[in-house]
């Protein structure tokens, strides 16, 4: 004990909602941020929806004096909107894109456009190696009738493959971020039952914040009201998880979330709480063997129905590859038609009967354009079903696997 | 050493050229590639531009008795056509697909298509934890005016990434693939720095096949001989890469390519040589320590070298995200005038004259389709500029890290 004391580290996670042009009173809250990052002084930031690379520069000169490393991670169109701030020299960084995020079309959604990735940075505090990981899962909008759960469920898959691979020469790992996901869902279970990954707020010794540690409440002035109803004191989504992998141990020794409006102001740094660990990482006396979350037939029963869910998203894709596709037919049908008219006139078949043009013309652009579109989302549709049908393989692997040799772990 | 004997492990690659409709007599080649299989018996066969999955089945059943284990990857709009067979069970899988590559509009090369990726498979032989890789990278259309280079790169940078970050755990890394690169291109050298991979043509004991150990030579009937005329004897871009990670060592005992055309036949597996390699792995006494490829200034240099090339690219995809936004610029004004004009005709503007409907809506078309084209150039290459930015920046923390710590290694 004497040899090896204790390392405390205290982490933060928020989901800042800094949309440029949509988000309310957004720079006015990446101040707040700022400000209370810098007070508070903590080892490790993980921010979610910073989309502009503006915000993140102002973070980053204020931020210089206590967290003085910092990495953006740049993708999608939009970009990921995660980055990443540590007291500690960042020594390497990897982006993965999750495969399947969302429908382009989907345009009042916008998931799409941003890319969504899981980041991860090496940090190494006191000899211990750190790989910490931060990401922002596809979001729901409609828990009775949530199209986007085969995609989520996908990411969460995808996150806890990324996560096994990664993480195998990292002492401690650390996962924060807007999961967009309630505690008991398939994905968090997935997710946390294929990594080990354990839950600082259920693990936490002292807790203070919100009621059951929610970060999206009716109290905040920003959440829309109405997608809450069903949750009078909100809901959990947003989550710090950890792991010790060789021979340490990591405790959550206090988690805490902000509640609502920053003191002495009349709005809260985003539309939801920001999560703060105080996590105390410990080396043990003899190396514990690789353990995974959850046992056996457990681990076995989340992945059957997280495999379920792919399917129902794979019938759905299915779908509507064919419905897009016999669209494109039918508007190529229409074009072909036109051309045999356009060629039956200058055969001189209706010679006698004027030439509608400009209808002819307008029918023409019509046809093309649906032409056009109903291609694209065939061609979108068609990746969506490679997608699903590669995760339900790789899930079917998993559980064949867990079934023949349970006892054999590499 | 009677206590460890040495385990000798067969290893196929090749580019199979299996296009639909496009690659020359393709279903009769990937029944010889087959048979080969099946006679020769290799370990572990790593193959690209499998694109139909038919292929693969096919490939699949033929491969039942000697090879049972496959995994074939998914992803983009037609996959990766990257598929692993193994004498081994396979544990686990990864994909990672490049951030960049290549362009959708240039139709003729379609590289943009295939969503170019890495896949992973884990195989464990012998107690010894295998992590094998197969990739394939953007072609090199033009040697003296590779407009794709920094793509490539970027690809090279990635793939070294992925590699360093996943193989942690493994005892034997190998890579297998059409690398797209001569042995002395800055892509090779970044991969083979950066990770510590080794050459097995250059490390081989024994060597047999085409002369330099070439891939895709003039003597092959399916290669376009113009492309080669500058290199006689061919060039190589197909390899096999390796490196022992923890307490093993990996030797090349010998090193196969095919020659041209399949025995008793009148043509070639594919346009690409197979290369056949048989390695060596052996327990060591003591774990040597990390080692990385190349010594350390010789890597800042390569690291330099290839962020030159991304700063290149980033020039490049500057321009280009300009061009194309001041192209939809300019046609989104053409439109606004046009509906100027038209509420000029309703307001009885132009009363006397008749109103030129046709050549009107023609107009209208043809600006909406040029706005609708420069919109999307101009939203994709603002993702090239985020990639080859973000890859830049990684580049220069890892020749910084590398400048102030050089012995910190973690």
């Amino acid at each position: 004990m004497e040899k090896d004391p204790a390392l405390r580290l205290r982490v933060f996670d928020l989901n800042c909602w800094a949309i440029r042009y949509l988000s309310k009173r957004r720079q006015e809250r990446i101040r707040l941020i700022g400000d209370r990052l810098c007070r508070e002084g903590f080892d490790l930031v993980l921010l979610q929806e910073i989309w502009s690379e503006r915000d993140y520069s102002d973070l980053k000169a204020k931020l210089g004096g206590c967290c003085p490393f910092s990495h953006y991670f740049r993708s999608g169109v939009i970009g990921s909107g995660l980055c990443v701030f540590s007291k500690f020299p960042i020594l390497d960084t990897l982006l993965y894109q999750y495969s399947l995020n969302g429908y382009p079309y989907m345009l009042q959604h916008g998931d799409w456009f941003c890319g969504k990735s899981v980041g991860l940075v090496v940090v190494r505090i006191a000899e211990i190696t750190f790989n910490i990981y931060v990401t922002h899962l596809h979001a729901e909008y409609s828990r009775e009738k949530d199209t986007y759960l085969p995609h989520r469920v996908v990411q969460a898959w995808e996150l806890a493959q990324f996560i096994r691979h990664t993480a195998r020469a990292a002492d401690v790992v650390l996962l924060g971020g807007d999961l967009n996901m309630h505690p008991g869902d398939v994905g968090i279970r997935l997710l946390r039952g294929w990594t080990g990954l354990q839950d600082a707020y259920t693990e936490a010794k002292h807790f203070e914040g919100c009621e059951d540690g929610c970060t999206l409440t009716p109290n905040n002035c920003f959440t829309v009201k109405s997608e809450l109803q069903p949750f009078p004191s909100g809901i959990r989504i947003d989550y710090i998880l950890y792991k010790a992998i060789s021979s340490f141990t990591v405790k959550c020794e206090e988690l805490r979330t902000t509640t609502g409006t920053v003191p002495g102001m009349d709005i809260p740094y985003s539309d939801h709480e920001a999560v703060m660990a105080r996590l105390c990482i410990q080396r043990r006396g003899q190396t514990a063997g690789v353990t995974i979350g959850t046992a056996m037939p457990a681990l076995v029963e989340v992945l059957s129905e997280a495999r379920t869910e792919v399917c129902m998203g794979l019938l759905t894709a299915r779908r509507q590859r064919y419905s897009s596709g016999r669209m494109a037919v039918l508007a190529m049908l229409l074009l072909l038609l036109q051309v045999v008219g356009v060629l039956g006139v200058l055969g001189g078949l209706a010679a006698g009967k004027p030439f509608p043009a400009l209808s002819f013309s307008l029918l023409a652009f019509l046809a093309l354009a649906i032409l056009l579109l109903a291609a694209g989302l065939h061609l979108f549709h068609s990746i969506e079903v490679k997608m699903l049908q590669g995760t339900k393989e790789q899930m079917e692997m998993v559980i064949r696997g867990l079934q023949e040799q349970p006892l054999h772990r590499h």
